[in-house]
């Protein structure tokens, strides 16, 4: 939000879906509301996990693009700073004052390194992937340009099949190169999998993780004895953490979906086979909608289409409903099967989105609630922040 | 953009992705691009071809959401003015100065019908659709409290099988209700089929439309005989637009998607067989992306996912290229099957997204791009306005 705007001075509908105060039933949907009290939750609750499992948490700003959820994270949930995919992300946490940022992705565009060079000046450590050497001259050159410092971590690919590098060779080789470069500074290990995060079955994804644990480890001791041990060795997802965090290799986690949920990390299940949104984190996350045809006796039409939703992971649920179902989206409606005609007019569903990161990305506004009304609206701070 | 923002102002990568004057080349990535020459001439096609069949041409504003393009649509196309799908979206075109703005939708949300009655007093012409009389009881109330008139259309289901009424009796009724509601004004028929527009073959979607025509024909000729002659006659879009045209019933068209084109309205085939993005319009949109990585000696990983684009309706293809393909989309980035290792680092591609319209609603900021610079930022003024 404008720094200049004040809450009290925007207009619903124009400006913002829903003013604090309003109760739930006049919110104008469709829109994004959070429960803040089950928000509140998963965040201390993966805070504590962190606390006593003596793991640094660097929540994932990617998926929720929010500063004020990335501060509740910090005080409810001791998180130690934020990591992000893109540079412009990275200059909004900054700007909000996030004072640990790190950009888990490579950077190659000139403008781009310009640009991440000049941030450490705001008074953030600014942490950015490497995966070659060309890149670390690159980014040695900005650093120097701009007289900041930028830290560097190796990529490590443990299995996503897309950047990062493959041996331990080439891992002492980048950080003997990051560690000789001016402007540069040699800050760990990036090794984070995330094509196994939602396969369903615990054991699947364990099998998965001990291969990458035991290659992280083959690097990390290959640096130790090339006198470059890592001071931060980060990864680990929603679907994985507990497997990072008793590694005894990695010391950083790195989640996001655990605070919102979404119909696709909620399938997978834990070590008991039950589905993780079904006691391991609550569903705070929701797309509001309200029904607005009923033309047709067994199927209603909802005001939630594919503009305030990815469909990429497959369609919402409507939560705590098995009466009524989901069953498609075009522009700007949903269709939800009625068989027994229960749904009225004008009722507000609430929708778990198929995949929580492209669909919060599209709205402008969290919306707050607790106890049936309005608390807070918060901006989507690095919304449409790709470039 | 806030009225107090200068575009000098705007910081690249925190506030937009690119300023005017810069190279393509400098271009921050991935953003939209329009390719102002193509626009223009898909514009003035359009424009010629409503005036040449005497059809008032009500451009879909659905689609690009932008003031700046709805202007060009006044300007070089001569559109009448705009349709839409949401009240928030109808208060940015009325605020932007469109004078002629129709809902093409149902209203019925309480908060949301007082926002409509409050639109008129801005000095446009606003128009609903409604297919329900209680609607209309609920409209006139709003307008006799905020002492507006809304303009309505009775909307017909010609196929779309979503709202709308299905027979002609049903049609009469609503009118004659509209007409002697107060603050309401009976202006006519809403009768876009939707769901025909993507068919591939012209003959297909011509026995759709010879439907929907002799249905609308139909209830035109009960309203006359009710002497509720209907002012206008509204529908058709990018896959059927010449059906309207010829029809001697409807009067007025709705066309979005041919402005900018996508990869599924591409396929569509015109009545000699030809693609229709190979001839009948062009490209103007773009999602301009930058190669990131080619750690794989078959793949290169650009820096456009589901972020930037819905694939709702299919991947992108790579404009102008037949040497290499978009073949998957993750969150930040997309998979390239480049099979002869042809793309290098910091190559830039253009995008042709598969769905247009939930796309641009991704996005703050159309570049438009000329003769290699860009010349000019638009805000995706109701970008997000699904409420």
């Amino acid at each position: 939000m404008n720094m200049e705007t004040k809450i009290s001075e925007l207009e619903v509908g124009y400006d913002v879906p829903a003013l604090p105060g309003m109760s739930v039933d006049e919110i104008q949907t469709p829109c994004l509301i959070l429960d803040l009290d089950a928000l509140e939750r998963n965040i201390r609750k993966m805070g504590d996990y962190a606390k006593a499992h003596n793991m640094r948490h660097r929540a994932h700003g990617k998926m929720h693009k929010s500063v004020d959820v990335m501060r509740l994270q910090e005080e409810l949930g001791g998180a130690i700073g934020v990591c992000c995919q893109k540079v412009s992300e990275a200059e909004v946490f900054v700007r909000g004052g996030i004072k640990d940022v790190l950009v888990s992705n490579q950077v190659r565009d000139p403008g781009k390194i310009d640009r991440l060079a000049r941030l450490p000046k705001y008074g953030s450590r600014i942490i950015v992937c490497v995966d070659d050497l060309g890149n670390v001259t690159e980014l040695s050159k900005a650093a120097e340009k701009h007289a900041t410092v930028i830290d560097c971590f190796v990529e490590i690919d443990v299995g996503a099949g897309r950047c990062g590098v493959s041996t331990s060779a080439a891992v002492v080789e980048l950080a003997r190169s990051i560690d000789a470069a001016n402007g540069l500074r040699f800050a760990g290990i990036q090794a984070y999998q995330g094509a196994m995060q939602h396969i369903d079955k615990y054991e699947d994804r364990k099998a998965k993780l001990d291969a990458a644990i035991a290659q992280v480890k083959d690097a990390v001791d290959a640096l130790v004895v090339a006198g470059l041990k890592p001071e931060l060795v980060s990864g680990g997802g929603t679907g994985s953490y507990y497997f990072e965090s008793n590694s005894g290799v990695y010391n950083e986690l790195q989640c996001g979906s655990y605070a919102f949920m979404d119909a696709d990390y909620g399938r997978i299940l834990d070590k008991d086979g039950k589905r993780i949104d079904k006691g391991e984190w609550e569903n705070s996350l929701f797309i509001l909608t309200s029904v607005m045809s009923h033309a047709k006796a067994d199927k209603a039409i909802c005001d939630a289409g594919l503009k305030v939703q990815s469909v990429d992971s497959g369609l919402p649920f409507v939560y705590g409903r098995d009466d009524v179902k989901y069953v498609k989206a075009t522009d700007e409606h949903g269709v939800i099967e009625d068989l027994n005609g229960v749904l009225k007019i004008n009722e507000k569903l609430r929708l778990v989105p198929g995949h929580c990161d492209p669909t919060c990305n599209i709205h402008d506004w969290y919306v707050g609630v607790r106890n049936g009304k309005v608390e807070t609206l918060w901006p989507v701070s690095a919304r449409g922040k790709a470039y």
